[in-house]
């Protein structure tokens, strides 16, 4: 058994990384921070595609170009930096990139779902790699894991905080009493949103992410809309009372697990009681948290957007093609994919003005109700695959309720708050 | 810029391991299930070497020698692991194996710790591997995250919850107001507590671990002895009350921070106020919370004891090894190793009988104190340096101040308790 050598640090064998970068915003100048104030990786940027001939820009105008093939067609160039918003031009990018023999990094969680099976075959086709640690809850390494430290664990469930925005949003609505419209304009200016905020606050960024998470974890390429996402944008003051009265908050999950043989997944708003480890995860955080066979429980808590975190993971990704990573799909190739379904039962709380507009009926289980003054709320199970429609009904809000099948820290709590 | 093949993941590519294993304990037993329960690794284990001759196994008895040299000659076994109390013992095992051509994997903290610079050029020399994700903090995967994942990032402090015997005999000491023997004696029959008790409750286990960790963090090789360790035995029912009156709960907190140019790093118990992220890590779980430039706060938690989790984390480092994975021990390639020192100032809470045990002038800087009926308390900073000599007085318990240096998930939150 002979140790690879190249796997033993010598700063003189890592490969001297030349840069092309497309979109200048956020991330990007982040990446571009982290990288000038960081020692011991060799990488720099060649060129920067960017969009606006306007922009004022914080670099000399010599380092940007409007053209792609700029640096698509630059033999110099061996890794392509894609972080632009429009995910079918990112697209693109990606596979002419891996056409003319560049690596890609890419913080693109949208493009990296919606076309992450035929990303899996370009990489084996074109031999180049395509990382993306980014993509996926900012700063926190759960690609990494996943493929390296978890591939002899039986994962059995991933579930958290996916998406930084809204959990900001959801932060200063609880905690500063703030409306939403102020809240979510305080999360804009920080830069923690996306560009299209109905991307976050409907829930499909986490489901890119959960996406691409699903992936890793389980070995499972998904179309993102083969995923419920339910949003934030219909949570009432109704709701917000509720939750108080019950020493409750809300957060935007994101979950998939195992169970009989199938994957079942899903984005949407849940109570989570105040001594919830999840509770605690604040502003711009977000949290994974991983149960398998052995390790059992582990969770991961960091930021989850903001310039800096995000182009750290970038960085980290860049880092690691000077010693020729790739992600190695092993649930893939070992072909444990199992199929996903929207069959399963979870508990939900349904909150409504008063009338009839949802019945016991519309549950496959009812547990019970309550009617107020001017609003009524009723408890019970439904089918996944049934949550949209019925978030979807005006004057409805639906929200999980606070069931803890989430993995816990405190695992001695372990109570059903709706038995 | 050629993708090295290896790392495509293909079956046919990852080598066949043949382990011999040293001892059949908690951890040993653990990776045996383990291992037989995870399809996707191709390891088998051809021998344990084992002390007693007459404890009851539940494996066949062939599968079991006495005699290391059974393992340590053996030329088909590549892979050694190491699971046995003695660290001299353990050390021996290490270099023979090294020198025989054979990887290892150890979850022997004390070993590692107290010979890690010579593991460390013993690698170099026999161009072999020696993992030990196991020995830190169980479960999580703190030290491969440390070498691959923040090798770019500017890491300014790592610190947390790292001994899982301790802390679950403090949630048992405060949530079920269980004696201090009663609890130990929960952990010890839960495997979670080291044979020898002491190297838990005194806090050398942690500080084992601290310095291992200080290795990955920063490039510093150092003795444990040059890290101070305050245990838990000294705590007293003076202290319990104190913190159930302030909403605090107590830690055994390790930690290690980069401060002008100089490392500093102790073990200690530190009051926690109880909406803090660390106060909801309970019984035997651990938490790692690194701080640095640019991904700024992460947490990592997960289980720190127990025969199933560690045994994860040693299949995983043998798992590593099919790929030929090594530490690269960057940091200290890079030359940044710092200085340490024990000149830093911390705050601390100091109780003791009436009278003139301690006095003012025992801190470097002074801020109050408090005299009850039968005992009295005094807060202030004192040098790390002087921490045992204080704690170490008869009848005197030194608690850390919950001052919140510590990295925070609720960061809006930060304000000294003690101003």
């Amino acid at each position: 058994m002979v140790i690879n050598n190249s796997k033993i640090y010598n700063p003189t064998q890592h490969k001297h990384l030349k840069l092309g970068l497309f979109g200048f915003g956020c991330v990007g100048q982040g990446l571009y921070h982290v990288l000038n104030e960081t020692h011991g990786i060799k990488a720099e940027i060649k060129k920067i595609c960017v969009k606006s001939k306007e922009k004022q820009r914080i670099l000399d105008s010599a380092q940007f170009t409007f053209d792609k093939n700029e640096i698509l067609l630059d033999e110099e160039i061996n890794v392509v930096v894609e972080l632009i918003d429009d995910a079918k031009a990112a697209f693109e990018i990606v596979k002419t990139a891996l056409q003319n023999g560049k690596h890609v990094v890419t913080a693109n969680k949208r493009m990296i779902a919606e076309n992450l099976e035929e990303i899996y075959h370009l990489q084996q086709q074109y031999n180049r790699s395509v990382l993306y640690e980014g993509a996926v809850c900012g700063s926190i390494p759960i690609l990494r894991n996943l493929e390296e430290y978890y591939d002899n664990d039986l994962i059995t469930s991933i579930e958290g905080i996916f998406n930084g925005s809204t959990n900001y949003i959801l932060t200063k609505v609880f905690e500063e009493k703030k409306s939403y419209t102020e809240a979510l304009k305080g999360a804009q200016d920080l830069g923690f949103a996306e560009s299209d905020p109905s991307l976050d606050v409907e829930a499909f960024d986490p489901k890119f992410k959960l996406t691409i998470a699903i992936a890793h974890t389980f070995g499972v390429f998904l179309k993102p809309e083969e995923i419920i996402n339910i949003g934030i944008q219909k949570i009432s003051p109704v709701d917000l009372k509720y939750a108080r009265e019950n020493n409750l908050t809300i957060k935007l999950i994101a979950r998939a697990y195992k169970q009989k043989g199938r994957i079942f997944g899903f984005v949407a708003p849940q109570f989570i009681p105040l001594d919830h480890m999840l509770a605690g995860v604040r502003n711009e955080y977000n949290a994974v948290l991983v149960e398998g066979a052995f390790a059992e429980k582990q969770v991961f808590i960091g930021k989850g957007a903001g310039g800096y975190p995000t182009g750290s993971a970038v960085l980290s990704d860049i880092s690691a093609l000077a010693y020729d990573y790739r992600y190695e799909y092993k649930k893939f190739a070992q072909r444990e994919g199992l199929p996903f379904s929207n069959e399963a039962l979870v508990d939900v709380v349904v909150s409504f003005p008063l009338g009839t507009l949802i019945t016991p009926k519309d549950f496959e289980i009812f547990k019970g109700g309550y009617q107020g003054k001017d609003y009524q709320y009723m408890t019970g199970s439904v089918k996944i695959i049934k949550l949209k429609a019925l978030s979807d009904l005006n004057n409805v809000s639906l929200i999980l309720a606070p069931e803890l099948n989430l993995a816990v820290i405190d695992s001695d709590k372990k109570e059903l708050l709706y038995a």
